[in-house]
């Protein structure tokens, strides 16, 4: 008999989410994987996110039309902010507003409808500590927000958001991932990915990637551009 | 002068959340007002938004067009589930999963770029307390969470998410948007009102306020169906 454990997971196409949907299905749950276009530059992180949902056997992948280009705010979702070559310090520009709140608004509301209590969240403290929504502290408050928010809460489901990489290094990442036989080369991290997937290089994502592949002795899969 | 505090006013079209408007423009906000397209049957109370937003002075009103119809699960989005007649115990099948933990995400998200604290949202839990998501305990975590997520909340603002109707009953709701000014022939809060947003008389949302305004001494201006 298989298991009946039901997850949302979240999908980018991102190196980290693949790791957590890799994570949550060797924990034996049925993985229904959740991606969002929200006009974000890096469309080829979409396309990655369905080759990652079918390589690692996601039972459903969703893909949520969002339109937050009109908050603007980010240099991911306004086209009149460029994407720094260079890290920052603090909040980087690339941080969305609210961005992480929205989609784990979304995989609650889908969560309560397949009557699951586990969401996976592939946030990061360590490389990301900039963004405020990665953080434990943000995550442990939104999992009680999200107990007193739904049918499942009221009647005594104990949901959990699962941040299995928050605490990892990116070469951790890496290692924990290749271990459970993530393809990275089916991911892409890039801010600002060309049509082809291929990486800048340049960007705070791809620095922290390329890094992690090193530290992590792995052989670097990524794709860049010229 | 004018003001510049800001805020962010969800806004359904019907009348707890005109009144919430209008308690907000009272207490000196720039109001900021947000609808959503959610996929609702009852479409009319968007068309009631736009009239309502214009009439108490919103100086900007946003529609956010959500596919929540891929979540299913209530008579509110769900073509399959009919709306019920009577009252009922225990959560509503009008609930929407996860619904103002979706609303208030993107409420966030804005008034994070608009450099504002404040958002009203006009959830009542006398009338509404089978809905999880209206009650305080829920308000108070989403605030606390809220103060987390952001740039706003790191740097120091203290995020405050307005419920003045909460503790209301429909009632005193009238009342005060009577006092107020707000036309409540603009409004519509039938679930399932026509076309011309004629209320069908018969559903929760229809009793309670019909009682309102009978226990305010308030005319009632709603439009019934035959």
């Amino acid at each position: 008999m298989t298991s009946t454990k039901k997850a949302v997971v979240l999908l980018s196409g991102g190196l980290d989410s693949a790791t957590a949907l890799a994570l949550a299905s060797d924990q034996g749950y049925e993985c229904h994987a959740l991606s969002f276009d929200y006009g974000q530059r890096h469309n080829a992180e979409l396309e990655a996110s369905c080759r990652v949902a079918t390589s690692l056997n996601a039972v459903e992948h969703r893909i949520i039309t969002l339109d937050l280009t009109w908050i603007g705010g980010s240099a991911l979702t306004d086209t009149r902010i460029s994407v720094p070559e260079t890290r920052t310090e603090g909040i980087p520009i690339t941080y969305v507003p609210a961005r992480n709140t929205i989609f784990l608004a979304y995989a609650l509301a889908w969560s309560e409808v397949l009557c699951g209590n586990d969401i996976f969240i592939g946030v990061n403290a360590v490389d990301y500590s900039g963004y405020p929504d990665c953080r434990p502290e943000y995550i442990a408050t939104f999992q009680q927000m999200a107990r007193l928010a739904t049918r499942s809460g009221v009647e005594g489901g104990r949901i959990k958001i699962h941040t299995p990489l928050i605490h990892m290094s990116k070469a951790e990442i890496i290692k924990t991932g290749y271990a459970l036989g993530v393809d990275f080369a089916l991911t892409v991290s890039c801010y600002q990915a060309d049509v082809k997937g291929r990486a800048c290089g340049v960007c705070d994502s791809c620095f922290y990637r390329k890094e992690g592949f090193l530290a992590a002795g792995v052989a670097d899969p990524t794709l860049y551009q010229d």
